[in-house]
Order: C-alpha cells, then sequence, then structure tokens
C-alpha cells in the first residue's frame, strides 16, 4: 500500500457536503465507493479531506487522500475513480503519491476560498446554483472598508457557527478581498484554516455593509463583541468555492490536468 | 401599443433552441407565452431575435422585440416577463422602449460570440453544459494563427451548415481571438452576422489545428476550397454564447441589471 492524494472539483447542490452523512449522498462517500472498487471492491477505503466542505458548497481545489494498492499507477488511479464515480457531479483533476504519514487534512498550512455574489434584478440561469443572487447593486468600497477589520489574528467568535466543534476560536485571517466585475462580486479568503461557517459568515456581514444597513466599522465591532448574534446572518452555500489548499511542498508537480 | 427591446441570458441545454418547433420547448415559445400572458393571456405576442441560436447553445445577451400595451412601464415588463417564464433557464435582464420600425434581428449591425473548450483529462463537472470538453491540450499558437486566415471578408462556404438558408455565403469576420487561462480555451468571435453553424465550424477545425492534425495553413486552404467537406467538423453547442448584440444606438443604456 502506498498513500496516494487526489484534487477534487465538485457541485455541492446534490451533496449533502463533504462528510458522509446518515442520509443523502456525500462526496466522502462516492469517492471512498469508487476507491473500494479500484481495490476490487471487497476492501473498505477511507477517505480524508483538507476542508470538509457543508451541502451546497463547491470545490475547485479540494483535496484529499487515501491508501491505495501499491501496483496501480497515478495515471489509472485517476482515470478509475472518475469513472466509478458517474454520474456524480465530482471529478478527480489530479493523482499524486505522498509520504505515509502525509494527511490532507493535518498537513495542509493554507485554504483558500472564493465566494460569489451576483447583483441584479433577474434571477440567475448560467450561474444558478454557483452565486448568491442579490438583486440589487451593492457598495464594493464599503464592502472593501469592512473587510479590513476582519483580516489578521482574532478572536472569531462572532463568525463560528454554534455547532463548530474547533477548540479555539482564534484564527489568522490573511486575505479577504471584495472586487467586483459586471454584476459579479467575488470575495477571496485565504487563512491556514477557517472556523466553521466563518466564510459565509463574513460574507452575511459583508453584505449588509454593502446594503449600507451596517456602516463599516460596525464590522470591527461585531468581531469585539465575540459573540455569533453580534455578525450578520450566514451566506447560503451556493456561492461558496474552496478553490485550493496549500502544503509544504505542492504535491501534484508532476501530473497535468 | 409600443416596440419593446429585451436583452436575454439563458441556458440552451433544455430548448429546443430560440425558434418554435414542432417538438420541444424553444426560448421563443417561453418569451411568447410569458408576453402573451403579461398582456392578459387572449392575445398572441409575436417576439424575434437577434440571433436563431441551436438547441443547447447559450447566451447572456440575446436581443428580442415584441410589441406591447402602451400602459406597461419597462420595470414591471422585466419583472413580469422573468415571473411568467419561470421556471425555464432564461431570463430578462433588460428591457427598453424602440422606435415602432426598430428590430432585433434587422437593425443588429454586430454579433459576438464565444466559445468556451475545456481541456482536461477529467469529465467536467462545475461548467458542464458550458464547455466543449478535449481530454488532451490544445496548441493555442497554432490555433491563433490558423484563425488569422478566417479573418476579414470571404466566402465561408466551408464553415456553413449544409441547411444554411442565407442567400450569400459571404461575410465579414471582424474579430476570431484564441485566448488560453488555465485549461480554459476560449474563442471570441464578432461579425455583423454570421453563417449556420459557422462559429462551431470555424471551432471544429480550429481545433484540428491545436491538436496538430492540421497545419494552421490547411485552415486558409479549406476556406478557399468553399466546400463544407473541406473544413473540420461541427463543434458541439455547450460550448457556445451568444454574448452580445450591437445596434447602431445601444437601446439599453436607461435601465440597470
Amino acid at each position: 500500500m502506498r498513500r496516494v492524494a487526489v484534487m477534487l472539483e465538485y457541485d455541492g447542490e446534490n451533496f449533502v457536503g463533504w462528510q458522509r452523512q446518515a442520509v443523502g449522498v456525500s462526496v466522502q462517500s462516492v469517492l471512498e465507493k469508487a476507491a473500494s472498487r479500484l481495490c476490487g471492491g471487497s476492501v473498505a477505503v477511507a477517505c480524508t479531506a483538507a476542508g470538509r466542505t457543508d451541502s451546497g458548497v463547491h470545490a475547485t481545489g479540494q483535496v484529499a487522500h487515501m491508501d491505495l494498492p501499491a501496483h496501480l499507477d497515478l495515471l489509472t488511479i485517476r482515470d478509475a475513480l472518475n469513472f466509478h464515480m458517474k454520474p456524480h457531479a465530482v471529478a478527480v483533476l489530479l493523482a499524486a503519491d505522498v509520504a505515509d504519514n502525509w494527511s490532507a487534512r493535518f498537513s495542509a498550512i493554507g485554504r483558500a476560498y472564493r465566494y460569489v455574489i451576483q447583483t441584479r434584478r433577474a434571477r440567475l440561469v448560467l450561474t444558478r446554483g454557483q452565486a448568491w443572487h442579490v438583486d440589487h447593486p451593492l457598495d464594493i468600497a464599503a464592502m472593501q472598508d469592512g473587510a479590513r477589520a476582519l483580516v489578521g489574528s482574532h478572536d472569531f467568535t462572532s463568525f463560528r457557527a454554534s455547532s463548530c466543534q474547533a477548540k479555539s476560536p482564534f484564527r489568522t485571517l490573511d486575505r479577504l478581498e471584495v472586487t467586483q466585475e459586471g454584476d459579479i462580486v467575488s470575495i477571496i479568503a485565504e487563512a491556514r484554516s477557517f472556523l466553521h461557517h466563518q466564510v459565509r459568515n463574513m460574507v452575511g456581514t459583508l453584505k449588509l455593509v454593502g446594503e449600507g444597513k451596517w456602516s463599516p466599522a460596525q464590522v470591527g465591532m461585531a468581531l469585539d463583541a465575540r459573540a455569533r448574534a453580534a455578525a450578520g446572518p450566514t451566506a447560503p452555500p451556493d456561492g461558496l468555492v474552496l478553490t485550493g489548499v496549500v502544503y509544504p511542498t505542492d504535491p501534484f508537480t508532476m501530473m497535468a490536468r
């Protein structure tokens, strides 16, 4: 056996999220079943991911690891996993050999998310399920101003789901950037790791600022309050994409997409 | 009555195309039914579009016109058409008053299309139905080289569907630009008007060049041959989007999205 890392793209819409649940189809269960079939079908294969994305959240750069028989080559592993995962909306983009003690989750030193808001009156058509539909314009400069208060090392209790299981509410947010192109507002968030719902709670709060319901200064005040009720609502999962995971050494340099 | 122009976005996947057909749902029939309901339901309303897109072809900037009662304001027209077109994957982005003799089709002086090819081994997930999946890389420089032979005024018989009803095979192609970003290859095509399947036939031919099966010089030779069989196959509709229509005066400057 040897350990293999895979980079995954998925459409979160029809999944209950990354993690196996009592009811519904998870990305993890689809990947684990495919890996098991790749091993002949009688062995259970466990897969661990860098980010346990929620139901409806997408990924273009999720990373997971699993242990597979040593005789399979990486190109075959990619093709066979993709074959066995049909017709589910998930695909293995890349596969790489990693050390036996390498973990997609614990070896990761960075996660990057993109959140997409589309601001227009008409309902979404080509981007439906992949953006938060807000039917009026947002003040981007005010959102950028509000976002600045969140960058850095803070107690993010106000932006953490009540169900969050992390021991510490402290995180270091390296980047929180709001940009606009036409009616698409993109929010890029980067950190070593995030609390549960942290990105969606930050976006839900910045949207209030963009609507003029909050001043940019209130974002810092919500952070200081260290209480979930002090921040804005949780943005819907549709607009969120896990775009990449950073490791001390990139495992995927040897394979082309 | 007065004439109204609308700008439309649609996902072509579940439509038989713009035009009404004996079987299946067309964008035109959905829009015409919604317009009829807006007028009380008893009047038939005819809609004419700038580009009669085929089944599977998308639009972000299709333009159509129709005649509606004078008492309705444009914001109400947009909202009501969008309401009545639910749950079909089409939306009115903008509406504008135009002169009684203005035609979405005959007043147009330019059409712009984008064709998207995604080159990677894994099947498409987040872009499925909105890109042509090619499972190997393409030589972009060669495709750019081949595209140059098509720009300008030519007899495009080689790139025209055998079913094309246009009287003349002569067209002036103002722009045919191939660019790449990651695994996404975009081809932008602009002309006063296009022949039936012209963009898809040009893309299918340039793909052969990108694969090294054709030299860039063969594209010009195919054009000179003036025979459909001399050019490459028709690219699938999935990757094609009608992105905009140009008029002597832009009718949509008065309304925000």
